[in-house]
């Protein structure tokens, strides 16, 4: 155990996330209409950018640089606000404020509020596929391969179907955690992979940090649920399902020596969120 | 001008188009729910197919098999059929019906429409990506990046935003025409370069080939508002753009042979159908 400031680490890269997915949505004089802004307005509002950030970390974990992580950070962050995007539209969840903000639909209207759902999930692929990058052409396409089998039908828009499908509550851990595996594991497991291909991983490395990606998501979506009132009678099964997933998290990544030092303090930033939540120090 | 039989090569890998998207969208038994089953209904439905026999003709005119555009065909073609599920949706032109069968979301309801085109769209960057392909990595990559240019909020999706700003009609040829460029042309310009890619043509070659795609996509959009009655007053303007761009179609392809006969047939085949149309000889 180092004393690694996870901390500091998050709030450092966090900064240069935001930065590049501004610069990824720069305005232009001929922009058509207002969509670039609608873009804009669900994208840059102080997210917890978590999703990059595992990008970043797991780029630094290979020898990678926080440059060549940036496109694929940006892209993943552009995938989920899309999909927060679609899920708040009168047709799926009907909400109407987020972060404190009104929501896209409510901004700018349903019909554009679709179309900046649509422009963002492209606009994530040309970021992922256009930007400059240390890694290799065929491993990039291979960083396009695992975001869209994430984001798609067998991962994020999958899960989704399946949520709908079960309806609001879900008693059985089982099914709880294959919804958590495809709604959110998915583009955490799709953050591990891209970020160590961005960082020139070889598949094998590449691999063992999407299970890193896929665990972490799961644990952290069930260190929510340890959270949420509505999912009392999981709570004591999620808590232990945390830190099995957390010790998947660790044991993934055993080989990577110091550089992986961020990885291992976000996995146990989670389990530590979650006893505490356990235990009734956070409110959240 | 030979006497190439344009219809018979259209019907043929028209044939060979729908057996692999049919393919592209096989059913699994571990499908989330009726997601794939609803992105089947979507797309295997017997349209056109004219932008991914675009991209099979580019491929073909650079030197390229059926087999090496293929993915690209799929994907194309997925990207259009999203579109259409969206567009169709109550919050935008609100259509129950499209050839001859109800569309997706009444089919299968409001959510599950929006996560089909959502399905649709993530897994047209999977199939592109990870279809088997003559073409090196750095082409494909460079097919990503185009089809997510010309599909996202400098295309397609971005005319879709300036159509809703501009309403119902447009007088102006100047305007219709940058609408038609960005919603209709960027596909077409994107099947183009995306089948010149998948066949292993340089930039160069590349690019005369999304060109002809933009004024082909352009043409055939004009060539439709001729045939609209909606756009009387711009009839006969409309006709003499289609000359124009038809013209342009074939210059971008002269120094290609013999291999670009099909693409050329397919310009022609615009031109002969506008100028029927206007002599009252189709009535669409």
């Amino acid at each position: 155990m180092t004393d690694f400031d996870v901390s500091a680490y998050l709030e450092n890269r966090r900064g240069a996330i935001n930065a590049a997915l501004d610069a990824a949505l720069v305005q232009t004089d001929d922009d058509p209409g207002r969509l670039r802004e609608a873009m804009r307005y669900a994208v840059l509002d102080g997210g917890k950018r978590m999703r990059p950030l595992l990008v970043v970390a797991a780029c630094e974990a290979v020898g990678g640089t926080l440059d060549a992580a940036l496109p694929a950070a940006c892209a993943i962050e552009m995938i989920h606000a899309y999909s927060l995007v679609h899920d708040d539209l009168p047709a799926m969840d009907d909400d109407a404020e987020r972060r404190g903000k009104p929501t896209v639909h409510i901004a700018f209207g349903d019909a554009n509020a679709i179309l900046v759902g649509d422009a963002l999930l492209t606009h994530a692929f040309h970021t992922l596929a256009a930007g400059a990058s240390a890694a290799p052409g065929g491993r990039l396409l291979g960083a396009v391969v695992k975001m869209a089998h994430h984001a798609g039908v067998d991962g994020m828009v999958g899960g989704q179907a399946l949520d709908l499908e079960a309806g609001q509550e879900i008693g059985d851990l089982a099914v709880l955690e294959r919804v958590h595996a495809l709604k959110t594991g998915g583009l955490y497991a799709a953050s591990g992979a891209m970020g160590a291909l961005s960082g020139g991983a070889d598949d094998d490395v590449s691999a063992r940090l999407e299970a890193f990606g896929l665990a972490f998501g799961i644990a952290f979506q069930h260190a929510d649920d340890v959270l949420d009132d509505d999912q009392k009678g999981l709570r004591a099964q999620a808590l232990a399902r945390v830190d099995e997933l957390t010790a998947s998290c660790l044991d993934n990544v055993a080989s990577l020596g110091e550089a992986a030092e961020p990885l291992r303090g976000i996995a146990r930033w989670v389990a530590h969120r979650a006893h505490a939540a356990h235990r009734g120090e956070i409110k959240d």
